[in-house]
């Protein structure tokens, strides 16, 4: 089983970014625990901080018949419609995480665009939030497979 | 560690209910699944189709001194602000789930007044939702003794 | 034929209440006015002014395969999305009615959740909104039948 | 009694037009059932895909003094200002129906300008929307006399 | 000078209508008391109820070379974009009049499509609106053909 | 003189709930210090976190001639119409009292339903809101009784 | 009669201000001309930049026993309750009026607190604007008093 | 092959109509070059002022089998449900053809009640809009009769 | 123990304004009752209809090191923002009141700009909201000083 | 005559991509119908998934004297001003086209920025929309150079 | 040259006005930094807390032929449209400066009325914003006069 | 001391875009006056038309310990949550500039993302806009130097 995990605008620089929000921890250390929790699955990393590229990225993911998408848009949640609308396009299962509780914030970060064409969105629980939807979605493609 | 699931206003008929959207899981299913997957937990499982009853579910675990509460507002979660001030109240660490995708259906269940006085929300996974809340949760209220 | 008669809260004090919008008619006699109409129909009344005991009372009827539901929802029409759900998810037909005329009252009072989950609405003709309601649903469940 | 029926836009077409949602049924059909289920009541019936018409018809209802105006407004239910302050400008007793259930589909549907002048509105009954907004209409003119 | 008054849907029925709103001043002595506080000025009537007609009318007047428009489009100020497109595509200098001060009504009657078209719009003062409206009008076409 | 005094919901847990904005004052300690300051005068406690139990009170308060009533929603003040048409209905004069000033708060709770129904409403002075608004009632009862 | 005559701000640099909106008209001007086109009426003049000054000015007026108020707002049309108050407040027969057409400009100059408490709104014609707006100031006084 | 051009309000005058944003053309020399431009299709023209009478040729349309509507609604656009009802019901196909780029103008004119029951909509590109939405409208009937 | 009570636009003309809403009360006999009504606080009394003036009173009472402000701001109450300021700029303890209950009056009249500044709001019981306001900053202040 | 042709985010993926929204039609194959229908026109494509190449692709245009561009600019359609920026910056006659019909589908398709800042949209014909747009672009070229 | 600086409400009260947002500077202070900075330039302080006497203050300025104008209109920034158009009225370049960054407060700080007319806002830079709005309005008048 | 000046989507192609609204100066003499402006301080610039490679950019900046950044976001002002994202996230000094008056222009150029997560904006002063904004930033580095 492979999976690809997509990071938007700004995870890059976790761990010093807006700490009182985010917390000190990296996107290194994310990845490297996310790679300790699975066995048996193969685990891409992405990051990018341009729009394009993550919808490059999804695409290239839909042509390569990666078996899901593990993605935290950051901001992009919220302004992008074309990273939404390659969701829709390749149609791999897709499960959106995010650090923060974005439902306890800024009016303008409570709604997404791309949660609308995911299985489902899990936020607040900042790595966790990760290895949860890392759960969700392996659990997802296994029942998928089955049927 | 004791934790306390309350569910909200027609969870009790899930399997009938609407099941192009909720699917055929009833909710002793679920509860049934989430007892097995956990263990030196105290699982509480409270419904009710009542506001104010999941108030008092909610004070009634702030004076036993219950360690977490998952919930499921269901309907609530987009009208209640005196649950939501419950969960505000009583200061247990709280997680929100919803068995749908809330992000990708009406306009009017997008907004949760919950979620924001929760840790966190996981919404689209079925059942599954619950089993990673109660993980999120258990982990959050580890974490919370370590400090 | 087996009809749940619902109403919603403060419609116990009808007579006294709001005399200039509502007229000085009991909910006495409505049930009177009702029973008088029908014959070979089993007509049972439920009045509550609690939202969570109208969603069990709804759901009871699902359970007891009650024919139909003749609900005035009064001021959960507006903002109970609990009983909207509720009436979703029991799957018997339903018709909404009001003693006043919605439409010409404060702007609040003229959306309903609800009624986007029934067969239709009848709003403004005092207790013949209860009748005429009577008279659709009874219609509209022999017609069902007849398919 | 002489009670005037009117038909608003694209009710001439009824049994072609958008099967789906108004179904088979002809406005000759429903002219002649209601026929059928009065005596001693003269009924007049009226369609127009003109605004304009529909203010004339009834401003003539004005002068010829019928006792009643039952109006399915269609379309100009949303849009029309000029057919509501025509039913306000000539003081007859004035239903509204609807053939579908207009609260349960698009949002600008929902609103009416001209229910706000009648005595009430009935919708999502097919032709008994009809029937049932007769009924109440002469029980209206009925009880009004008798003051 | 040729000029010509245009009244709008119910304008006709004037003195029954809505007497509290509107007084029990009839069209007719409208016109005739026009008729008596001008001379040497052509005055033409008309009225309709259809948006169609007054647009019929406008774009008549300009074909005829009509030096002004005095026009009261009622319920059509507010919902008629085609209306005021005529007076736009017509060029003959318009005066917008309401007998009653809409400034003062319902929040939908404050807005004006046509007004924007117009010179100036004049509203509350009952008959003297034409009147005023009218010199207004004749003001503004003798000083334009100074020019 | 009797008067009924109405707590919301969560007040019951006052004292330990969000303590930076309401304070360590319990509700014991506020229907103590309120039957302190009043001689001659019946005061009753009410306090419900359910919508339609304080529904219930209010009718019962109706029904039983109680001369006033002092009601704190909390919650449901911003989100319950079935109160506040309990309170126009029942016609004894209302006090409404917010322990916070809920007008520098969130902007949802910046409206009120209930309040419209009422003489008036005291919020932001802590437990003396409660005591003003018993002095307010009062004197309202009295002033009544004189006329 | 005695009419008072109030300028709102910026009317004092009438002829300099924004000449392609306002004209090179002054207030000098429009004051002289205003009194040359009536007799047997006393014209009293104020102009001021201050809100609280018009409040006081049309206070003054309601003491005075003034017969009438003429008014031009000015940008207090859009922003000022307390004119509005004011003149509600005085019960002097009051007409508005304004040199430009509002309907035709910026959004934000459509609305008009003070309209609202008036007679009625003359709009677009210059200083015919006044001359009208006095005309149908005197009419309404004289009508006034023959009742 | 009949395909029926439908003109809405005010293009009778185009050529003189606000020159700036519509040009000088007029709606005859548009026939004529509509004409020149097809063969073995025989195209009808309509054209009028009223909502009602676009709505009649529309359903006159679906009674006579014509093969394709080409709508230029104008203002109606904007405002009619009652033509985007009509072409809803008449299962004709159609395509929105507007002279000016309509997103590029008033807010208001942005959005097209019609549009939505077309095929599609083409606007900005002058008399070329209507022969383009012509061809289009051609391809899609011949590719429809293929199937 | 000095405290300076302000009052806004229009209110020194009580009695006489708009009766049916605020009384035939004169602000005279408010102050006389206030005096009456304290012993050991010195009260200076206010009244403009200038939003600047109260600005600058209210600066004046910062630098008079004045204990409390007691301030009815009237219309500007809604519209002000440079008041508001004043009372966040000088660290005064301020209460709001207001004789109507403004939560019961018109849209505009429910927002305050000023009470997000102030301790609390009380409003709706006639010249008792003044005395009630007053008893309210007398023990705030009290409170404050035993701190 | 040069033209570029301009495919924004996940057009590249046409074929696959939502086939029941946009068809099985490839972009190679739009590309290659496009060049059989054009002669003596040079044609270019570009396809990016990139807001910020795509606005580079815009300039260089510009640099190279390209007589006209012609774009879809899918999702960016909707969100993107610097898109909408670069079309009025570099003054190329530009005209915008989608393949489905943008005004039938989610609210937030239907507002264009960029739109605003070409000759027209074409929108609704699948790859008709393409070659339309094409055919009113060249058209337009020769139009400007004649003159 | 001469420059006339104008500062709005509550300015005077700098230094101790809420210091979290504005710093413990003083007006005067502001004042001399002002005054030490440029040299051939005139400068000229005015402060008022009254929107009418600004509008006064603006409107001398025009008269006396100051050359320019920098203003801080503090709170009015937001609610004043007679300080809008009295700098619009006078035709005096102008700047408008903010000691805070508004563009990162409450919403309803985030426009304004009077930058519109401005040639310029500056905001966020303490004392410095004065600085800066100074040069560029020095530059600003001798640009203008070269030309 | 070193600095990042930043330009966004568009401003390459200055001087020769929208000219009447950015006037003739082209970006290299805008870096060019820059320069020559400043001694003592390393300026480097950065230019893209890429919302990431403008995030990219300030993060790099971050890492290298740039002093300040001087940014015109361009279009992206007004749509990208990313750029604010990483403003905040990098915790540099950082001033928005602006060449337009964006106060005075479209409505949804009003609104800045990024201008909250600055010290301040400058608008509306053409190239020196960016000048002041450089004095600006180096004050304010200096100042939190010396803390």
């Amino acid at each position: 089983m492979r999976i690809l995990v997509i990071n938007g605008p700004n995870l890059n620089i976790l761990g010093t970014r807006e700490v009182n929000i985010y917390g000190t921890l990296t996107l290194a250390q994310i990845i490297l625990e996310l790679q300790n929790c699975v066995s048996n699955v193969d685990l891409e990393f992405y990051q990018s901080n341009h729009e394009g590229e993550i919808v490059d990225a999804i695409q290239r993911a839909g042509r390569n018949q990666v078996d899901g998408i593990l993605i935290n848009p950051a901001a992009y949640t919220h302004t992008s419609l074309a990273i939404a609308d390659a969701i829709a396009g390749v149609n791999i299962p897709t499960v959106e995480v995010h650090l923060s509780n974005i439902h306890a914030r800024e009016e303008y970060r409570k709604h997404s665009f791309s949660a609308a064409k995911c299985i489902g969105q899990i936020a607040g629980f900042g790595i966790n939030s990760y290895k949860l939807g890392l759960c969700a979605l392996i659990e997802h493609i296994k029942d998928s497979k089955k049927k």
